[in-house]
């Protein structure tokens, strides 16, 4: 799967990946309008208001983009019917042939960690059947339990050519708390990325590990350290846009073949017709803005992989 | 909630909590066949067979015990219909007046915990109107992306009364890889617990607080040091049985009010007719086995609790 995301990042030549976090507050009235009045104001109309927005964006930009990345949470938060939405928004990406990186940040243990990784990358055992059911081809994890935690899904991976982005160092403001503190004399973040590498080079491709991280946008030179701790390792980059992260600042989250990072952006694209720059596009052609969006984001960071050459 | 748990503990005399984190191998072949024969061997299927074991276990421990905690792994890997059966549980285990700890390990930031936490703890609101989703009474969370991943949670338990465990040091072998790092001359774990009793601090019931903190049972010299970090939290500890934890082990959780810890186990409990000890139970009679070895439980802490005195 890393290599059909490679694939797919040369043929669009955009190394981005569009978050799909539908907030309600993101949809536009005429579509919460519309699925009120057929479900009403139920967990069951909010996620078809969240489903109809998804596809309206992706029909807008799936020929752009490699990669899509939906936010599990978003969707959870309707209970059942959320769930069912993040399904549909799943099977849809695959119909328009983008890779899915679900955003679940995952961890457990053992035989728990082996259920999420069977549940969202792998397959169930049902009896004498076998079903794929979340069925994403990346998933998000988080490291906090260690070896134990990770292991069942690197072992998915490594069976089904799927791949993870591990949380190594996070764009929000206190992700040092724990992440930067010094231990054996290197950050936490460090170790954890050193993890990474190791448990990548079990699961490679021809160039590129299975198994990537999660390096936010909003410490740039902890990005340029890590790149060379986890030279094999696709880096999947949050923070852009939105939280503050530009192209220039990324350009050292890449290796010299212009490869080994993918930039999401998630209200930045989808809710972009809310932003001062694409404000008349209207909020009815909502998906016509978070194109331009992606074309202005994709831009942006190759004018700087550009500049930087 | 805090409050309620602690009242439950004191009527049923047993610091415990029953893990419903069921497996399909753990589950009686009679069960098994009659949801296949009514569903096939699907996700469907499996979450009804799920369901009928849980429902059975429940019926025969809910008055011996004061909690239980639904391991959200195991039903998220059977999809939507898994999700479903999680739900049923959940419902069905307020019906029996037990509080309901869900172990979902979840931790993200910003708005996306803020999802997670109305989802699972909290009210959505989708229009104008407020759902109660998921509705557990306590949840467990990932601590690895600090204050700005688990604040949400804090804010929704001071709002809604209802709690959180936070993962401090987990029972697994390679739970020190990270955790049990030195940082500042002290082991990250600690700097946790320092902080599960920060962020506590600010929900407090009348002697404990809302925010409590999960310590694997297999550490009993650092469940021991971080009942002194963490006076006011209380301790989930998982680990106990089959991953090997014994009651005599567990006294220093506690505090010298016989408060301060509930225990968990899983395995040990719904597939107790499992094992050798109760094997003479049978399979049909599962449940009743699983009330011989939750009294048993109980026994064992109680015991221990009372030879430490």
């Amino acid at each position: 799967m890393i290599q059909k995301l490679i694939t797919k990042i040369k043929q669009v030549n955009a190394p981005i990946v569009v978050g799909l976090d539908p907030m309600l507050n993101y949809i536009p009235q005429h579509i919460k309008e519309k699925a009120f009045a057929e479900f009403g104001e139920t967990p069951a109309g909010a996620a078809e208001a969240v489903w109809q927005f998804n596809k309206e964006i992706i029909d807008n930009v799936y020929d752009l983009i490699p990669a899509v990345k939906p936010q599990i949470a978003m969707y959870e938060q309707f209970g059942v019917e959320g769930i069912k939405a993040f399904q549909k928004t799943v099977d849809y990406c695959h119909e328009k042939d983008l890779v899915v990186i679900g955003d679940i940040k995952r961890g457990d243990i053992g035989s728990t960690s082996a259920a999420y990784a069977a549940g969202h990358l792998g397959k169930t055992v049902i009896g004498s059947k076998c079903y794929s059911t979340f069925n994403e081809d990346f998933v998000t994890v988080n490291p906090y339990l260690g070896t134990d935690g990770v292991k069942p899904f690197v072992d998915v991976c490594r069976e089904e050519k799927k791949g993870l982005f591990i949380l190594v160092k996070t764009s929000n403001p206190s992700s040092g708390e724990f992440q930067d503190r010094i231990a054996d004399g290197r950050p936490l973040y460090e170790l954890v990325a050193e993890k990474v590498a190791e448990w990548g080079s079990e699961c490679m491709s021809d160039t590129y590990s299975y198994i990537g991280a999660v390096v936010g946008a909003t410490y740039p030179e902890i990005g340029k350290s890590l790149r060379k701790v986890m030279p094999k390792s696709f880096i999947l980059v949050p923070g852009y846009g939105a939280q503050g992260g530009k192209g220039a600042d990324l350009v050292h989250y890449f290796n010299e073949d212009g490869l080994g990072a993918i930039v999401n952006s998630s209200r930045g694209i989808i809710a972009a017709y809310k932003q001062e720059k694409y404000v008349s596009f209207g909020e009815i052609n909502f998906a016509e803005a978070s194109r331009a969006a992606v074309a202005d984001m994709a831009a942006d960071i190759n004018g700087a992989l550009e500049n930087a050459k």
